[in-house]
């Protein structure tokens, strides 16, 4: 397995010194090139620059980098230490303002400092490190639920459609939708996986095609264009894609190209499913249509001089047009009441 | 108006010898640059890199390079001449397996040399050339008449959305889908055309889009994965798409990506509208199952090394998906019965 985001013991069996160890994304595929980190600015400019990315992967990699540059502060005050790791977490929570699980991971950890009321600040880096590893082993955990709970809807032979990277890339471990696929794989089931290549940016064919590929699992990359002749060829018998958002009635955003994948699914009667985890609910939105969607820079997608661009970065999959969400609870069937 | 495709003589007045020109469509959007090519090899390679593409484009280019390789032929026997220029219409029609226009124009060029039933070998080259320019004249005449045909399609602040290239870099004149936009941008109306960048070779960003703002047009690049979204947001008001080949039931193929958006049209009840010349109906085929789909190199689409590619140039949209047909004759509603 990818180990996307860990912690990297310096001196053998002692949990600290360490550096937070993340894959440095922007090198696939053509190098698997390993960053250590534990200076704040560096930690900053990879999570801004896409070296590491996917919101779970990001909110283990901010907990462990908190970690790892707050073994660097020097006071022996509990206070003055709480105080400057509340201004690294500031710094490392601006690198992606939209991230909900980098601010989730990143409150999570400090609460866990003030909660459990240590005055010894060497104890208190271990602390820190050690709320950072626990949210890096729930989210191993999530990932092998939803491996599980999704692994069965993955018939021999099957052929599967997804879109961007829910993958090992993108979390701490298996990945969210394509979990079930390492899953099943795992039981020496055969399958094949067509990877919409997912532009601008290409997560599909730079990150889902080459982690499935090196894990051994038939991948097939397509461009976006290509889902509809693909599933009309009967090539399809399920699509599985991530989230990052859903509202409480179901309706789930994702990876632009999510939703126009939804409606071709049901054209073709085919079952389209979201594998995410309860972290990705946000029972406080009633509907999708609350969910904003981002629009990113024109740049991304490359346009002849003086042309203008459209570039929402996300869509909004309708509760009706979803088969099922896995999260690591198990197979929500519609009609879905998160709260 | 850009001069896609055009014969272009070497002394003066005379219209041999000449040259075929075409615009190099690989150095769009960058740079403008023209061929001028004489010789069966390069010109076969023009066609199948891509220089010049576009159905009605291929054929008039088919037949002009058919008129510019065979003035070279040395012989003054008129049965080994044409048998000469039958082994070049072979390699010109080997180019490109799907376009319809580059056989029947090929073979209207033969047709039209064996009619004549000249024994001058210098006369016949005229003759081959002659025919070569009546297609040119009447691809344009075609492209005139589909944008009268479509162009009350385009209400005033529409929004379009087309895939591919089908305009002036297309034919020899306003282009197909894009005819109707030129002639209401003629008259006055004010409308944006969203331009799919349509993958793996960017046609709709390179070519579409450039040629239409250069006229002065609004538009707007998107993503092909875009699509559903920017219906969902109603921005579009009709789909309008060329197409490479038309079977009897009004079945039509056209570039990846083309049935996708009709099945995301049909789901938004928003209309599908097919723009083609007469030459693309192919009434010797019952049905679109009937047309062959080019499967091109992987390697134009990219992927992580060791992953395999399924790169179909072409789809085909059942009848049933498409609104009305749009020929140099007129708009055609289903149902369909092209003889």
């Amino acid at each position: 397995m990818l180990e996307t985001v860990r912690w990297k013991r310096m001196n053998g069996t002692d949990l600290l010194p360490g550096k937070l160890r993340i894959i440095d994304q922007t090198k696939l595929p053509k190098e698997l090139v390993f960053l250590e980190l534990d200076e704040i600015g560096e930690i900053v400019a990879a999570i801004k620059r896409l070296s590491v990315r996917g919101a779970p992967a990001i909110g283990c990699a901010a907990a462990l980098g908190l970690a790892a540059t707050a073994q660097h502060i020097e006071t022996d005050s509990a206070e003055r230490f709480i105080a400057e790791v509340e201004t690294l977490a500031e710094k490392l929570a601006a690198s992606r303002p939209t991230a909900v699980n980098l601010f989730w991971a990143l409150n999570r950890s400090l609460s866990h400092l003030i909660r459990c009321d240590i005055s010894d600040v060497s104890e208190l880096k271990r602390e820190l490190l050690r709320e950072a590893l626990a949210i890096l082993e729930e989210d191993i955990g999530m990932c092998r639920a939803i491996g599980e709970h999704g692994e069965n809807l993955i018939a021999e032979n099957a052929g599967i459609l997804t879109h961007c990277n829910a993958g090992a890339l993108a979390t701490g471990d298996f990945g969210t939708a394509l979990s079930p696929m390492y899953a099943a794989h795992e039981q020496g089931r055969v399958f094949t996986v067509y990877s919409d290549e997912t532009r601008p940016l290409l997560q599909g064919s730079r990150l889902t095609a080459w982690e499935l590929n090196r894990a051994g699992i038939d991948v097939v990359t397509i461009c976006d264009n290509m889902a509809a002749q693909v599933m009309k060829e009967g090539k399809i018998d399920l699509v599985m894609v991530g989230s990052d958002r859903i509202a409480a009635n179901g309706d789930a955003a994702n990876k632009i190209g999510t939703y126009g994948l939804a409606v071709l699914a049901k054209h073709h009667g085919i079952p389209f499913y979201v594998a995410a985890p309860t972290s990705t609910i946000d029972a406080s939105l009633a509907h999708g249509g609350l969910i904003p969607i981002e629009i990113r820079d024109p740049a991304e997608v490359g346009a002849a001089e003086g042309v203008r661009v459209y570039n929402p970065a996300f869509d909004v999959t309708p509760n009706g047009l979803i088969s099922g969400i896995i999260t690591e609870n198990g197979l929500h069937r519609p009609p879905y009441h998160f709260h």
